[in-house]
């Protein structure tokens, strides 16, 4: 076994998501995940947890779904399982991206509904997603299979304790801030509030509220929406390839939108319900693991240089306790390069020109 | 994917477990199942049932039993998952048979021990195990793959309605009789009580008691024993091939034993508890679609002319409601090829000579 493999098997369990003897452990594995199972089992035995492992496979999913009549009703097991659980770890290893493109969106949308029981109990858990390197997700990077492993472990196998503290001065911006304002080029001219809200300051861990491992971005609950953004990163959604997004806000909400490709998978998205036409989430990636785009969202929104807004549904982590932020059934997270020609201001203030943050050498406040 | 493991799951869902819309199934997939755990969540998503997916995998098993420091509990999110269930699948399907071999028979133990409350939890299901053809296993046949699936089909893809009325002529005898003699060369010459047990007609369903598919067996719980037998189809067990087994009973209990092949092997089990020395099984293998052994108990105890015994634990389906039969954290079955030079009778009566029965052309009472 690569020994990164054993390496990333404990930086999950240990930093990530400190797991303790006596933890019941639910450990979901997807189908290209098997050698990264049996590092994690191995560590999970370590620390005398206990162990329950699914098995997530994209296929067997897609069979059920296309089979099902579709009144989908909840697993009372399932749910008594996850509920019963304290943490959970999703083990992500795509070996084919479009494996369930070929179902149908009402049936999928009417399964994710029955299931928000069983999703809210697993974000109640101490719950962290991570992906192993697999041939499929290679491909999607346009990345030899080889380089795309030395990519994911550059991007996981970090000095966690460092990012954090660095991200720490972000959240703290973030916290005393009212209002955000990014300007990219001639695209992007986009403000909005992130007044009482908290940013969370995620670094790959429970104890920072982080749930991905990769992590390493600052992101907060934002509302009040006005102006327009370009997306220019690339993203798949539903197995389909979703390029060149453009929205314009007014009063919050998404008034209008177009993208280069695949435009009608945007409009599916923003037409789920009334909450997906509002930001969900604002993050600022700082992983400086993350050097370029692998169309894959767990990595692109933490890359250095990119800040990511979601529309739909908002954390509570970043919301004051009992508070609920913008809900909706999706969030999907968009990405835009802000390594030339931007500005980000907190309040009127530059806090991050051209990718580079204002405590970094070279920064230059005036530009 | 080959048609038969559609018809396979086909068999599996409806024959077998006798799935119903609504109901909650917990499906253990092991490491080369994936294409049967397909096809069984296509089955399962056209009867409208829910499901849970487990990963079996037995190098994660491995991993975690040899990390951990050995103080077992039961997880009581695998507990309440299968309480909560009404039908349990497994798909058997090993890429290895020696996968967890070295894994200290003390701390395989003491997980088993610990696992009690979730095996009987599963035993409380509509539970049926099955296997998908590996390479491995067809390695462990001594056979070629495409040679070893089609031996696995022709057992599982039967016509198990007639089955298993030709089956409930055997199960009446056993039912009726009170002592069971089994003679073969001049190795084999032992008697058992079966009086107050009741037999099951094994025909792979769970309408009829029956957790295994394929099955096609008649099987009940005697008591007793006395007398000598020798098992001359070996069995692997814990990853080593056991040989030429001969074992000595006398008041119901082995007082010698000897095998041709890791006679340690063979020590450990009778060595477990006080009734891994007692038989919990005598069976009798009726399946025409078996017809070689292939070093896996789930289909030599169900070849036609073989009659199997297992040393330790009693099913309850055997009992009388409320009675509980030999006690021991084993079962262990061991088979004797009864097609030559052999007859078994049940209280005098010849009911099979050289693997004919009393109800087949051929049969010959007197020899």
């Amino acid at each position: 076994m690569d020994s990164r493999v054993r390496e990333h098997a404990e930086v999950l369990v240990e930093w990530s998501a400190r797991v303790e003897e006596g933890d019941d452990v639910v450990v979901s594995v997807s189908e290209g995940a098997h050698e990264l199972a049996v590092a994690v089992a191995e560590a999970l035995g370590e620390r005398g947890a206990n162990v329950v492992t699914l098995y997530s496979s994209a296929e067997a999913s897609r069979a059920y779904l296309r089979a099902h009549p579709g009144e989908f009703e909840v697993g009372e097991h399932e749910l008594a399982l996850v509920e019963n659980a304290d943490v959970g770890l999703r083990l992500g290893a795509s070996r084919n991206a479009s494996a369930s493109v070929d179902v149908d969106a009402g049936t999928r949308a009417a399964k994710s509904k029955a299931d928000e029981p069983v999703r809210e109990a697993w974000m109640d858990l101490d719950y962290v997603s991570t992906l192993h390197p697999t041939r499929a997700l290679a491909q999607q990077a346009e990345m030899s299979y080889e380089a795309y492993q030395d990519f994911v472990y550059d991007a996981i196998l970090r000095d966690w304790e460092a990012l954090a503290e660095e991200m720490a001065g972000m959240k703290e911006i973030l916290d005393d801030g009212s209002e955000v304002r990014l300007v990219v080029g001639d695209h992007t001219d986009i403000s909005m509030s992130v007044e009482g809200r908290t940013a969370v300051n995620s670094a790959a861990s429970v104890a920072y509220n982080s749930s991905n491992l990769p992590s390493g971005e600052v992101f907060t609950a934002p509302y009040d929406t006005e102006g327009e953004v370009s997306f220019d990163v690339p993203m798949t959604f539903r197995g389909k390839q979703v390029r060149d997004v453009h929205l314009v806000f007014e009063d919050g909400e998404v008034v209008d939108y177009s993208a280069g490709v695949n435009e009608d998978v945007l409009g599916d998205i923003l037409d789920t319900d009334e909450g997906a036409r509002r930001l969900g989430e604002l993050g600022i990636g700082m992983n400086p693991g993350i050097d370029r785009f692998t169309d894959n969202i767990l990595f692109d929104e933490k890359m250095r240089d990119t800040v990511h807004m979601a529309v739909g549904r908002a954390y509570d982590a970043n919301l004051p306790e009992g508070e609920s932020g913008n809900e909706s059934a999706v969030h999907v997270d968009m990405i835009t390069d802000v390594s030339e020609d931007s500005r980000m201001e907190v309040d009127g203030e530059v806090v991050q020109r051209n990718g580079v943050f204002r405590w970094e050498d070279g920064f230059d406040e005036a530009a």
